[in-house]
């Protein structure tokens, strides 16, 4: 049996709704999953999130394993006991973070070691170390671990990573399901309720690409992401390889991309058939100032909104704009208060699900090529 | 007709129960202040701060008047509808910044110059100066302009500096009364539903502080503040001071002691006749790490908190220990987490609003005496 059921329920062109059911509830997709780097959505509470509506979030296993660290939560009973948030939880496997963050970093077949940008401690990341780190944090979907490369790099950089990232996928679902089975015959459920994405490397490259989806896809996981994507490529590059890729991944899986990206981002991946999509951006943006409308972003430092008495958006239901006017969130913002990052992180978070939703609507009625083009000229206009 | 009015419901010993009527709600005595500097309490939204039942919030003149301005603020409609709160506000007169936070001070009779200590401009501000800022922003309860000295100080110095805040209280009281008068004749009544506070100085010294009570009473304002307290005396000296010059102030009026401070000085001041207290203690030592309980301080930094799964208080109702472990907020802390700053005010606001409640059931009860030993017992001890 399977630990997570997908059911498409719509679909119009590549894009689809559909239905992700977890023991800890069940997701509408498209979805975007909001980051809780360390344990919290930066800026907010969980109470919040819940207000919001939202359905599932990430978590960041680099650093969690590093602080508080894997065992200490398993010990206070997984992190959804441990964060206080019952709805399910996306792990990354920490290769993103030891990739983009981590010091003095050597890549071996073995895995990545690496030194804490913490406290400069060495530590060693393997495909099965990710796997466990993982089944200790008891998240509802696990990443595999892959190897990142930057952009640009060549065919054969991006090949042997991407064969690297394969190999390493092996190990993983080996590792997973030796734990699955040595749990079953032990009658406790435990990683019986986490499923595991594989990840699709290849860089730009559409043969790599290809050939990563053939072999993965026959490791037989329960959801696939496109990895290796927003790290510097032009944007029609990207959109491009989403669409390539997504098209040979199994129909009947849901399909993450990582780490991806702005509205405009995810409405045209959504056209190509992706599911689910993460992306820091709502969150770091409200936090340095800059608010999404759908007439476009506004950056809330601009002189322009100190006596400006509207809301962000007047058609926006958030507890921001219910409350407050584009004057007083400036002033926070200038005057250094952290309340500025709250409430501006409430409105991001807000335009992003209310977003998802219209996508998903738009989808369900068949009208969402008609939403997207008028989604994307919205947004490029001036704020009003 | 007074913009305020005060009622003693219940005395209990010195300690007594009011009603502080304004005409944007009720506030019931003996009330804590939460500080809300620039226009926001610190961490927290407004909608906390309701769900709290704050019945009253400070903010600080220095800051609105330097940032974003009281030209401003009155433009986009006064200080409540800036920040989007409708219960009352006192704000202080600014001198307490001046004094502590600003650059180059110059004292004169005029008022005082200084600098910024935002940009390095050069203001004046004087006693007629701040009763019009504070008009500008609209405030339900204004202080007057005061001499504020540093600790210790001689005497000479002492009565020197309470001189001329009677001769700034008494310019600000004409300067508040004249304003009433013209608006008045104009049929408009903003400034009339602005209460005025006087401020005793003198120090340490009971003759000065007499002296000081004596004359600024003459002058007929609404309410009476204590100032220049806190300051780094002995914790008794303060208490003696507090306990002498309320016995002078009218019965009649509310009392507040500015800038104070633990819970136990609280308790204490309210046994001493004070009415109103406003500190930025649980604000800020909760983004420190520090957190109120009944039974004493916990420093959350602790490593002994790592894996400590219960609340901070088993007996608090406030959201943070309703949904979050003390190993949960240890972590948030130490990975320098917005959300623990959030967190930890929420805490320690519901302490000092809790504290606050009690000693208001205790004195209408008739047991205050009984209330304040118990507490004061309590809160020495180790937490558990």
């Amino acid at each position: 049996m399977s630990p997570l059921g997908f059911t498409v329920t719509h679909n119009d062109g590549f894009a689809r709704v559909g239905r992700l059911d977890t023991s800890r509830g069940t997701i509408e997709t498209p979805v975007f999953m909001p980051v809780g780097t360390q344990g919290t959505v930066k800026a907010l509470r969980q109470a919040d999130l819940i207000d919001l509506d939202t359905s599932i979030i990430l978590a960041n296993t680099y650093h969690l394993w590093l602080r508080p660290g894997d065992e200490l939560i398993a010990h206070l009973g997984g992190l959804h006991r441990f964060i206080g948030w019952s709805r399910p939880i996306l792990t990354d496997s920490g290769g993103y973070q030891v990739f983009s963050l981590a010091q003095n970093r050597v890549v071996r077949e073995e895995g990545v070691e690496f030194q804490s940008h913490i406290d400069g401690t060495s530590h060693l990341l393997t495909p099965e170390g990710a796997v466990e780190i993982q089944d200790r944090f008891g998240s509802d979907i696990a990443m595999t671990l892959d190897e990142c490369c930057p952009y640009p790099v060549g065919h054969e950089t991006a090949a042997s990573a991407m064969e690297r990232s394969f190999r390493w996928a092996q190990r993983s679902r080996e590792k997973l399901l030796h734990s699955r089975e040595l749990i079953s015959s032990q009658g406790s459920l435990k990683t019986l309720g986490q499923a595991q994405f594989g990840i699709i490397q290849g860089g730009v490259f559409e043969d790599l690409r290809k050939r990563s989806v053939h072999r993965t896809v026959e490791l037989g996981f329960e959801g696939y992401a496109i990895g290796g994507l927003s790290v510097g490529e032009p944007i029609e590059v990207m959109y491009n390889v989403v669409s390539q890729t997504a098209s040979l991944l199994p129909i009947n899986l849901p399909r993450y991309l990582m780490g991806v990206g702005t509205p405009e981002d995810i409405v045209e991946c959504v056209a190509h058939g992706i599911d689910m999509f993460d992306c820091v951006m709502p969150t770091r943006n409200a936090r340095n100032g800059q608010l999404f409308t759908p007439y476009g972003r506004i950056n809330i430092k601009n002189a322009a909104y100190a006596k400006d008495n509207r809301p962000i958006d007047e058609d926006c239901s958030c507890y921001t704009c219910r409350h407050h006017t584009r004057a007083y969130l400036r002033h926070l913002f200038m005057a250094g208060e952290m309340t500025a990052g709250t409430l501006n992180t409430l409105h991001n978070l807000t335009f992003y699900l209310d977003t998802m939703k219209k996508i998903r609507e738009a989808i369900a009625s068949q009208t969402f090529e008609k939403f997207r083009l008028s989604f994307l000229n919205s947004m490029a206009g001036l704020s009003p």
